[in-house]
């Protein structure tokens, strides 16, 4: 495949557990160690407080929880391999939430399987349905999804923003070759102001991309950037909202990270819309509410092309079948 | 893989050989079955006229001329092992101008190799250069160019609409299901409405699909419709532009299809750009001269969203790993 290519886009997890089982965060860090191997990435770094263990991995994060856990990966890992050994611990009648996502890849073929394979994997393990949000030659999710209404919190709200196109000006602060102290300043600046009292957990990969992990309590912030020219993408997500103007957070990443196409992927139980930035044309809304009880809602926004560009021309070089190390 | 689900995007090839070699037409029908059969196509007829055999195929056509030729092919097939099959009988020192195309699919797991597979491959068969027009999370197509400067024909055009997103009004004329005389007659009036003077071949799938090719001296149509709900897609392409303007051509093809969404790409020695009807916003724009002196022009527009929609649900007995037979 292309070597100057990494495939930002996110396969993620998430599970909720009736009371009464064991604690996912009993299992250890071992357990999680193999897990997260399973889909063939590895433990950086890990954050803790008494509510959730937050590893920073290779590629992505998982979040653990006495009862709930998150785990996102990007690149071309299997987390439906680390889905399949999870599985194996957890019983399914404690199950009372799954939710398997996966983004529209821009190297698809880069990938070991696609949405559907994976589902007819987790149709084996979990029943569930299986739905796409966002037409299926634009920007889409498709869910994998198992669950019972279940009384949740009514103010848990999961906050995804999936950024494509970042300008140089923003790509050049995730970049290792440019790590100068004026540069991790900016960069410190930007991100933890976004997060403030929230514990920071972070990674500058080498020689370009970054990960960070924040912790507040039983809130968690994760955010990964693939700066790279050829695919450049930036994931916000948060349930940190208590704050509660969603909009004005929505703004305030966007402004850090000004991309030219952006989607919104929203889980919650009021159904309630963000007001947008201006300078976006929105492409696509769809809104569901899922048998678990939860609304998802999904939107997708670029900014119109007023210029002509030159098309990518891809190096000779690059035309090998090995897909990049990050 | 998924059922319900045919792939329209296509993978093109045109190729125009220099003076003095054996004419492509010379070859026969067997040795074109055979190029075709190489894709995983079959011939299903053909037309002639003193300049070129037209052939309509089951996945798409195959134009042949003397010493110019157009095949394009759409579903899984391969036709890279057409190409690799035909470069075998034609010495790449003939060879003035070769493009390769292929538009980012839908489905790209139902396919069994990418654009950066099939770049390889061609290297190996004929130097050349790769290029992506369009980004790369959006609408896009990849082109691989062999070719020197050539005089070619100074007003000679090839001009693609690939539209995304049919209506049902308009899906429902392209369906065998609905195959009352009145509906073939709307869909005759519509598309023999669209090429005046034009020898024209044309079958329509079971239990759906259509193809049509057009003939009128050296000037080719060619339209593809897929109007399944879950990917529908049609695609019309033509060198026919004696008449001049192409932006009235533009329209009437929009109007006839009414795309949620469309990619024009133009060949041509004038860098001459089209005017467009209102309601769509442009994406992209991206222009570029080739060495062999054509202007490649890709636009990408798309009508803006201003409902909220369901999502798709994926049907659970479509979750199993074929493809559909069109």
């Amino acid at each position: 495949m292309y070597r100057h290519f990494f495939e930002g886009a996110e396969k993620k997890v998430e599970l909720v557990l009736s009371d009464g089982g064991p604690s996912l965060r009993s299992f250890g860090r071992d357990y999680w160690q193999r897990v997260v191997e399973a889909a063939n990435a590895q433990i950086l770094s890990c954050i803790s407080n008494s509510d959730c263990e937050a590893y920073l991995l290779s590629e992505s994060s998982l979040f653990v929880f006495d009862r709930k856990l998150l785990m996102i990966t990007c690149g071309a890992t299997r987390l439906i391999d680390a889905i399949d050994l999870m599985l194996q611990s957890i019983p399914p009648e404690q199950i009372e939430f799954f939710v398997f996502e996966r983004k529209n890849e821009v190297l698809p073929h880069a990938q070991s399987s696609g949405f559907y394979e994976d589902a007819v994997a987790l149709g084996r393990l979990l029943p569930g349905e299986a739905y796409r949000f966002g037409h299926e030659d634009e920007h889409h999710v498709y869910l994998y999804h198992h669950g019972r209404d279940f009384a949740g919190v009514s103010d848990d709200v999961t906050l995804e923003l999936l950024m494509y196109g970042l300008p140089a000006s923003v790509a050049e602060l995730f970049d290792q070759r440019n790590g100068t102290e004026a540069v991790t300043a900016r960069r410190a600046e930007k991100l933890h102001g976004l997060l403030p009292k929230v514990e920071i957990d972070e990674h500058l990969f080498d020689p370009s991309g970054y990960s960070l992990n924040g912790l507040r309590g039983q809130q968690y912030t994760t955010i990964h950037v693939t700066p790279q020219e050829h695919g450049s993408y930036a994931s916000f997500e948060t349930n940190d909202l208590s704050g509660g103007d969603r909009s004005s957070l929505v703004r305030s990443v966007l402004d850090l990270f000004q991309p030219r196409a952006f989607d919104l992927v929203l889980f919650d139980h009021s159904a309630q819309p963000v007001s947008l930035a201006d300078g976006y044309v929105q492409r696509a809304h769809v809104l569901s509410q899922l048998a678990s009880g939860y609304h998802v809602r999904f939107t997708s926004f670029s900014k119109p092309s007023n210029t002509v560009e030159k098309p990518f021309r891809l190096p000779s070089t690059a035309m090998v079948e090995e897909t990049e190390e990050r």
